[in-house]
């Protein structure tokens, strides 16, 4: 086994075999799942979305950043809406496919290296459970100074997440005491993506209630809006922009 | 993570959710894969059966040792055509399976462990890639053996196997390549089923050619005599009885 894109990987033979596959994803405790990775989710028109990601990307406007564009689903769609669109990424080869797709910007980037060189945005996206990209509390709150800083005054991010307590199993109500017990959020999981003979780099994706949520923005400068969903544990956030900036707005 | 039967875990949850689950399964060397694992899987019933299946059974005749039975799919044909089968799987999940689908007898047993005891077959059925449970070519040569011993003078393997050089990538022939420097045979995978938070624990699991396979039973009272194939790289190998028995002949 070797570590590496082994998600860009999947993405591309994906795309080139034109058919389903599956992504294994592995916790830290060993707990693994296969799901389905099919076109659908990669490469669908906006119409084949599910209901809570059309009904919240309503509330795109202006310049946007894509968080984890993937195989650039939500960014094509924003591009040929007119949105000036910059999609990022940490795997290049799902960089490579934005391009070749025609993302006319895509970037080998992680959201903790957003910077005001990108210029500014409008509205952020992390669809695809990309809030998980938050990583854990004290990370999190770190993040969303970074992106409050490179947002415009009416900025919004729109972002999906996943309830990890809604409906959880024995087995992951373990994994959340056991979370709690090292001073992490319960649903802060430790995982990494295996695909043939590559296994991505173990990192943290967090998943959150609303209320976690909720508590989580407070005092980052944004707050939690509102929150679309059609298909629990998913939901999907609007976090919007206190009218104040925060006293500790840096970058 | 917890070692256990997860394959009898993922049969029972795939009958009891009764919709397509996902197999994982993890090579030593961190190679990774999964499947669809659906009821045409383990619960078809023979019409749907691939044709190579459904031919080589035809020559199963008399009564029946169907080894690796998982959810009795095979048993369950055999049975109902009048066959007296004995099921035998090392998953005691799979065997709880087969009995609540009523085959009359199902046990808890490795194939390494068939003895007299059982009584004498006509047929030993290996279907569902199952002749990999030949695992190795010593342990091969002295479970040949021993089916012999538990075989009627017309007995028959009708088994099913997976030529591993057909079509194999470059991560697979450095995998059999490495086999070979280490005295193994090219295509014996050293294999776990993950399942959630369980894993089996490691086996062995042996893939061959038409040639190697030939060359495995040569000497063991047994012969290659001939096989069915639909959808390579599978294929089914029937292997009949020497018309003498071997010098070696010891159970």
């Amino acid at each position: 086994m070797r570590t590496g894109d082994g998600y860009g990987e999947l993405l591309r033979d994906a795309l080139e075999q034109g058919g389903e596959m599956l992504e294994i994803v592995e916790r830290d405790d060993g707990f693994i799942m296969a799901s389905r990775f099919g076109p659908q989710a990669y490469l669908a028109p906006f119409a084949k979305w599910p209901s809570r990601q059309r009904r919240a990307l309503r509330l795109a406007r202006g310049r946007v950043l894509d968080v984890g564009a993937g195989a650039g689903r939500v960014a094509l769609h924003l591009q040929e809406k007119g949105h000036d669109v910059v999609a990022i990424d940490a795997s290049p080869g799902a960089v490579e496919i934005c391009r070749r797709r025609g993302i006319n910007d895509a970037r080998v980037l992680r959201v903790e290296d957003v910077d005001e060189s990108l210029g500014i945005f409008d509205t952020v996206v992390m669809y695809g459970n990309n809030l998980g990209l938050l990583a854990a509390r004290t990370k999190a709150r770190r993040l969303l100074r970074r992106l409050h800083g490179v947002t415009s005054e009416r900025g919004r991010i729109v972002g999906e997440c996943l309830d990890p307590y809604d409906g959880a199993g024995p087995e992951h109500l373990a994994y959340h005491e056991r979370n709690r017990q090292r001073g992490r959020m319960g649903g802060q999981i430790r995982i990494r993506i295996r695909y043939r003979d590559i296994a991505t780099p173990w990192f943290d994706y967090l998943f959150v209630s609303r209320e976690e949520l909720e508590e989580l923005v407070s005092g980052t400068g944004w707050r939690l809006a509102r929150t679309f969903e059609d298909d629990p544990p998913l939901y999907v956030a609007v976090i919007e922009k206190e009218p104040r900036a925060p006293a500790s707005r840096t970058g």
